[in-house]
């Protein structure tokens, strides 16, 4: 078995920078840094130390035993041959899945493995250890973790995860740069490398942009052919291929989703509950107390009490929300909107926008901090409803933002000619200013760190003996390149954030104005299979390798890309009416519009308030869960004993 | 343990008729009655013989220990104390949960075990018996069970489930005969009696019927009170509340049925899965052969094909459902509509009317025969799903013919008077009729087969000694009461059917026309509260004990209230148009009219079609359901040997 797994050094895939100390006291007794080492290589992980400029490195590799010890110690759940989630034990580490790279951990396990390992060396002693650093004395008290308290010192400076540098080039070579592919990515080696949720968003991406390539046609197609006579049927034909197109796509995703997540072996179909169990559950179980289900009625109802309160108090989040939206957002980008319409001058109107450019910059600041300030008051149940929540309510912010000044321009000024430019002008010109600037600003705040650490390095050294510079180490470079984080609420979201965010606004600019400018597809087509490999760029080689997350599916993105649709039914059919009736013939009067609107508010009332009331009580839910989790916990044993004494066929479906 | 079970002596639950020999040939050898007899207490059912007018009566009982033998080999899934399902075994019997009247088994797992040891009973021998009825000889081959030789040799005529009399009795008492209850039912003891189905059924209107008196009474208060000058604001508000009302009534109706199940200890979350694996796992799987998912490639892609068969199959009986019913119901119910509103005579019109009702008749059973036609040529994977694609083309059929007729008064004639006439009519004659019909018929159906039973009776008695009468054994009534069945595809469907459509369509009528008519709702709420006791007493009186079914939800029926809702919106929209412009001022130009019709049908086709792509593959179904079961197979023993090695709780949630 072991001769299985180490047929080649594990790869160093976590890194520790510790602040230089200005002696190297070797022999002088416990020096914090050495210690630390020594705890590492007791628990069996292999240390790299490297000096940096102003820093040194410890980088950390674990050999699969080691990983699969600590992977028991924290009863991860994991896939096993038979094709349910028991928790790991090395001894009967035959019974589970293997990835398909070959190895046993994901990299999303192993990272949690890390961090247990790391975080969970303590004093064992009976009295306090006195470590040294520099002239200090730091006392580590028995049964304290070693490395909070170096944090705490400010010895430890950062723990985060390292490239690895093999897989970082073949990937960079086979994905990033590979720029004949199209839409074809890698995705089982994106998925080894980086976890389920970024592997979700390119192969979420990648089908988007292959989709695209038969409305791009469809839209070029339109624009270029005169269709003579039968030209006043054309629109709308488009318009009802165009809204097929856009349902039958968010289909098939759900369809390729759950294919990917068998391939990956993901608990997919109690997807939110099986994260919710394994990662949440304990602190879930002590904030409910020890309510003893069913047994004692009034339990139960101060159980229901809590549900209802936590769903008065979204309530409320969401109104205060929407309300400021619609009260503060609207009027100012209406008046935006009417300024520059009515405004003659070149100059002013440029002017204008520079204002209204800096202005919603820090309008959008303050909503995404008032948002996350808002859900963290809420009791949510887990970090992914409250991830959800945000992107809800930060989409709020950007539509508002994005499309309400287009629907002004045609709807009241029938404009068409501003309408498209804008248009042409967001999708092409901003996208891809866009992308230049994603992919510059983090390689200059690189820049800026090195030649602050170099400074500081020749500065410190000009008193003393002039020493080699030690610039030359990977990992100290992967210390100076930038986080991959969102641009709001980065507790609760990563980079990828950014990326969802434009790919709906995208989605959202070409549905809704389709049959004002068709061929916006095509340039939409155009821009993601340059997104594609320029994101790919970025989080191989612009940004530090990113903290994985467990995601089975894209969450709340695909509820916006489905309230987009409806939308885009709305808003293409006034758009319908202001192209077909320019001279305003067509008369509707107060009543019938009024009924119309009604309608609408009632449709979007049914399909909003479904969503309100949750199906199952929280109740059920919990009682439902700690059943679940108890019966795992009894028959783990036995039933791994069953499994590793059969001779079992590898399944690991194919995908499509 | 026994003495826990053994209280009392189980009560008689499934009846055998037995065809009515001439000689009572005792001591004559292998009389085949007889040897029923002796092989059902051979396997330790008690058995009570009863003769009737023209047949004999076999009422057979089963002691739990015989239950749970048969339970065992049946491989029935249960419930645990700790909160999985895992197989029965009799030994263990400590480990799973009691039925809230303290019996171990449900009805529904009651039933299979009796159907499964009744049916079981083969023939042991290595040589064929030769039994002996009247003066037939019938040969019992080795290895052929005995019941289905002597069902068809005529002389087992029918073998069903009895009722217990005094459980009857008491849910007589507390249940049908509670009139001061309004919508409260004892539903814990339905189900322990009917099963989940009817159970279900009941909780449901009565929810519905409690739901019902908010609307009714403000349905009542708009028509009465008089508001003014803000009287034309009075109708779109009491649209706005009605739907909301709606919607939240189906909300809340979930979160009630997810909590009776979790109080009956039903699986829910996997709901269908369960069902699926249970009882159909067996034929799915052998159907689509031993299937090696995902080790090779091409055997996934047929499978793939497969699913993509049966879903064109499905579509294309679905398109010639809704062609025909557009193409050749639509035109009639309009002709008929048509006529009426254009004859002056009354006369004629009742002739019309009765000619129509005539042919509705035959045209809805010419519907509900080509559907079940349909549908049994399609190969869908389970029966519910089967049922519920019934449930969804004998509702289109009733949909068209019941609300067509009435949007035509309404809208092309703004016919208000006649159209609330209808409404009025529908709501309380038809109803209070269909209601006599419904108890009344099943009344008639069983005095005449009584009365010929007895004829049949004096007829071969004439020649014969006068012999006493036995025309007073309780199972001979209950032979002679009808069948708890649907009026289309009995196979599908039960009697639950013609309930839900009754509800459905009520449902469909008053919110439909709420706008017109809003004091439609009282009359509703009015019925609603006598069908619940009617619809009790004709289960517990007028029909034989209905065969129970495992259903864990109302399934299709919901999203048939969903899509009246939906339906609802629009139509009282247009009758808001139709009530304030009477005279035609707010006109609508052709080209608004178009692309309004085009939006709402986006808008469907949105909504629809979502729901025809499935979002998990089949094979990735497949695939989990085979590893839950291996799983749970495999573990079953271990952990039911810790189970009840422990002091466990009892945990039985009360409901809210």
């Amino acid at each position: 078995m072991e001769a299985l797994y180490e047929e080649q050094p594990p790869p160093f895939e976590m890194g520790v920078v510790v602040s230089k100390r200005v002696f190297n006291q070797i022999g002088e007794g416990y020096d914090c840094v050495q210690v630390l080492v020594d705890q590492f290589q007791k628990i069996g992980l292999i240390v790299d130390r490297v000096a940096g400029l102003n820093d040194e490195f410890l980088k950390i590799a674990a050999p699969v035993e080691v990983l699969g010890k600590a992977a028991a110690e924290l009863r991860l759940k994991k896939r096993t041959q038979i094709g349910v989630d028991l928790q790991f034990e090395w001894d009967e580490a035959d019974a589970f899945i293997k990835q398909s790279d070959g190895s046993l951990f994901s990299w999303c396990e192993r990272f949690r493995c890390y961090k247990h390992m790391i975080y969970g060396i303590v004093n064992k002693s009976n009295s306090a250890i006195i470590l040294k650093s520099d002239c200090r004395e730091i006392r580590w008290q028995p049964g304290k973790p070693l490395l909070w308290k170096l944090e705490k010192e400010a010895i430890v400076k950062e723990v985060f995860p390292i490239h690895d540098d093999i897989k970082r080039k073949r990937l960079l070579k086979c994905w990033a740069l590979n720029w004949r592919g199209l839409t074809h990515q890698p995705l089982d080696e994106i998925y080894a490398y980086y976890g389920a949720k970024i592997a979700i968003y390119f192969a979420f991406i990648g089908m988007y942009t292959k989709w695209l390539l038969f409305p791009a046609a469809f839209g070029i197609f339109v624009q270029l052919v005169d269709f003579g006579s039968l030209q006043f049927l054309v629109l709308p034909f488009f318009f009802i291929c165009i809204i097929s197109w856009a349902v039958f796509f968010l289909q098939f995703w759900k369809r390729k989703n759950s294919t990917l997540l068998a391939r990956w072996h993901i608990c997919y179909s109690v997807g939110a509950a099986y994260k919710y169990m394994d990662t949440e559950w304990s602190s879930f179980h002590s904030s409910v107390g020890s309510i003893k289900f069913g047994a004692d009625k009034t339990e139960k109802e101060k159980f229901q009490r809590e549900e209802w309160f936590g769903h008065m108090l979204r309530f409320r989040n969401d109104a205060i929300i929407i309300l400021s939206i619609i009260c503060l957002q609207l009027p100012f980008e209406l008046a935006y909107a009417h300024l520059y319409e009515i405004i003659g001058s070149d100059i002013i109107k440029f002017g204008l926008t520079a204002i209204y450019l800096f202005a919603i910059q820090y309008f959008t600041q303050i909503g995404g901090k008032v948002s996350v300030k808002l859900i963290k008051r809420e009791k949510n149940e887990n970090s992914e409803y409250r991830a959800n929540s945000l992107i809800y309510k930060v989409f709020g912010l950007y539509f508002m933002q994005s499309y309400i000044g287009l629907l002004y321009h045609a709807i009241l000024h029938r404009n068409f000619m501003t309408l498209r430019q804008v248009i042409t002008q967001r999708l092409i010109i901003s996208e891809v200013l866009e992308n230049l600037m994603e992919n510059s600003l983090p390689y200059i705040k690189y820049s800026y760190r090195k030649y602050r650490a170099v400074r500081n390095k020749r500065k410190r050294e000009k008193g003393m003996a002039a020493r080699k510079s030690y610039f030359n180490s990977r990992v100290e470079k992967e210390y100076f390149k930038p986080i991959y984080a969102a641009s709001v609420g980065d507790e609760l979201e990563d980079g990828l954030f950014d990326e969802f965010l434009e790919l709906a606004l995208q989605f959202g600019m070409i549905m809704m104005f389709a049959c004002a400018f068709p061929p916006a597809f095509a340039f939409a087509a155009l821009n993601n299979v340059t997104e594609i490999r320029a994101d790919a760029l970025k989080i191989l080689a612009m940004y530090r390798r990113p903290v994985p997350r467990v995601a089975a599916t894209i969450g709340a993105w695909l509820n916006i890309f489905q309230f987009l649709i409806v939308v885009s039914i709305c808003t293409n059919c006034i758009l319908l009416v202001c192209l077909y009736d320019r001279e305003g013939n067509w008369n509707i009067s107060p009543g019938l519009a009024a009924i119309l609107i009604m309608e609408h508010v009632l449709l979007l009332i049914k399909f909003g308030f479904s969503k309100i009331v949750p199906e199952e009580p929280d109740w059920v839910k919990a009682n439902r869960m700690k059943n679940a989790t108890q019966a795992q916990n009894m028959c783990s044993k036995q039933l791994l004993r069953n499994i590793s004494g059969r001779t079992l066929v590898t399944c690991t479906p194919n995908a499509d």
